[in-house]
């Protein structure tokens, strides 16, 4: 029947995976919170030219639009939360001191689905450190991003990192490239094109398609062909985040990968976890531009947990309680206060079907 | 500047309200869960044609529209949950054993704000009782719907409870009316018109008018006045719920009430708690419409929680703690899992501010 049906990318959740998504984002959110990171809530829908005006090129061709007939304008349903903290660390937090650490959690909608995720409909969950973007701040969100993975349950968690402007600074330094040629390097480096790079000229960039892979050989090679200790800082950036993550992650270096770090300044990072196909989450450094036209250093990350749903290993059924016609309500209280889940028979016809347990005499016994 | 506009009715959650408002949904959501409720959570828009056609006629000329390149079709957002609720009982889980227990939270949007209610987006938590209507039913929901709201932090917890349908069953029975009359009737005793009932030649009713007020006296003045005894059963299942009430909340009763409740079936009630302007929940009994055309009974209740960041006792400012560059990790994990928020130095320039605590040669103290 028509009205049963729900539009492409839009679905109901249903127990016990509505539960299970509200448990991941309630740990996801508390463990954000144990360091630091206070809570925005901005709304679901804006204005959708003020949305346009702070999202990435492609994003702001991917939005849901709302007629409003009460400001006669055109809204558009937020596809990503990160922008909106932007907008309001630079608007309303803009005389707080930094640096200023912000989480959020909701669900954000898109206007088409992609192939990895078949909704257009997902919960985001993330961080923000706005004011700083150095080692030690990125190392704290990136660290922050997998304490946060892993209280949803997620094992085997990845982090991939990226340095998405490194063709720009080694073509502005030792390694000079036309801007023209700037662009082809960083897309043959994208496609890993070994002889595409030979071909064009771009022989001395070679060495970059090797440095990637597990983080200390990959940062070793990364360093021999560092010979001007241009890249210096960097790499001490990347060592110091490889050492936060230590016992916590396998980290990888993929120096070049650029694909969606388009608007990440020096650090990129992608999160992976067994049992998921592509990355659960990613994040980076970025800047944050104010009202009055400064720009202001950041390091973030999101986490998109729905998929998480399908890979968590099975949660123990909660234990649910049958209490009988008559029985005692403070007792039952004190046993919900204990962390029983209670079902109130209703009538004679109420048999505690799908407890585990049921209340006779006063006692907490197994289903006969 | 433009950007950090918000349409009218939308608003950014800042810090401490954000977290307030995540503490309540979670407060609310834990209380209806320990009684056995299971969550739901539909999507955030839905084709409007579907919405429309189980909404109420009034909520559905108050949909904020989206177009859909993807489905070519007009969507709506949700402005109410509960419908949706239904349309999930309905459907997916018509195969699920009855009396079945379902809970929701999360945002929903209308087109247009309300005197009382200035936002468009705001939150709405609830459970339904599906498969059952019964008093022992209502009971179970309306206490749920007092337990919910007190552990929000409200206080002074008012239920005014109302029988919807009141006037068709005296004028089907004892107090016949013409349809239209019955109409005319409604409408007077919704504004109270005393002199209007007489004059309509409606003065059987009049009584009516005076059986509102605290419950006890109430219900002893809509007994007398039911002579015949043909609201025996209902006047039995309202002393049933006020019973289930005695220490959890003020009970009221407004018989003939009907704003707001007219597709409840015998039941409605209000929420109320001190500090705010209007209800802050309500719920009733009520039909769920199958797909074979069979209508089932259900009870349940929806809280609008928002108004209540503006009313709560000061929360306690979160225990933050400072740590010092080269802090012990370890420690700061242990202490993260006593409850302490931590706030980590990131460079030499940041000094505790805004901390409630410093972490000083391993020991936690108060800020000098």
């Amino acid at each position: 029947m028509t009205t049963a049906l729900l539009p492409e990318g839009l679905r109901d959740r249903l127990p016990p995976q509505a539960d299970a998504a509200a448990a991941i984002l309630r740990a996801a959110l508390d463990a954000i919170r144990a360091h630091g990171y206070e809570r925005v809530a901005p709304p679901l829908a804006e204005y959708e030219e003020s949305l346009v005006g702070r999202l990435k090129t492609s994003a702001a061709r991917d939005l849901l639009r709302v007629a409003d007939p009460l400001s006669q304008r055109t809204l558009a349903l937020r596809p990503d939360i990160t922008t909106q903290v932007g907008r309001i660390a630079a608007t309303r937090l803009a005389h707080r001191p930094r640096p200023l650490r912000l989480s959020y959690g909701g669900p954000v909608m898109k206007l088409r689905a992609s192939q990895l995720r078949p909704e257009r409909e997902m919960t985001q969950i993330g961080a923000e450190l706005v004011g700083r973007d150095s080692a030690t701040a990125a190392a704290e969100i990136v660290a922050l991003a997998v304490e946060a993975l892993a209280a949803t349950g997620a094992t085997g968690i990845t982090v991939d990192l990226t340095l998405p402007d490194l063709v720009d600074t080694l073509a502005a330094g030792p390694l000079p490239l036309r801007p023209s040629q700037a662009a082809q390097v960083r897309a043959l480096l994208d496609a890993k094109d070994a002889g595409g790079l030979a071909a064009s000229g771009a022989a001395s960039y070679l060495p970059l398609i090797e440095a990637a892979g597990p983080f200390a050989d990959a940062l070793e090679r990364l360093r021999a062909f560092d010979t001007n200790g241009i890249l210096d800082r960097r790499l001490a950036a990347l060592e110091t985040i490889a050492t936060r993550l230590e016992g916590m992650a396998e980290v990888t270096l993929d120096p070049t990968e650029r694909h969606g770090f388009e608007y990440q300044s020096w650090l990129g990072f992608s999160l992976f976890a067994d049992g998921l196909t592509g990355e659960i989450g990613r994040g980076g450094t970025y800047t944050i531009l104010h009202e009055d036209g400064h720009e202001e250093p950041a390091v973030g990350f999101s986490i998109y947990p729905d998929p998480l749903l399908d890979v968590r290993a099975d949660e123990q059924p909660s234990r649910r309680l049958f209490l009988p016609l008559g029985h005692d309500p403070d007792l039952a209280a004190r046993l919900r206060g204990e962390g029983w889940v209670t079902v109130a028979a209703l009538d004679e016809r109420c048999d505690g079907a799908g407890c585990t347990h049921h209340l006779v005499a006063g006692e907490v016994q197994p289903p006969t």
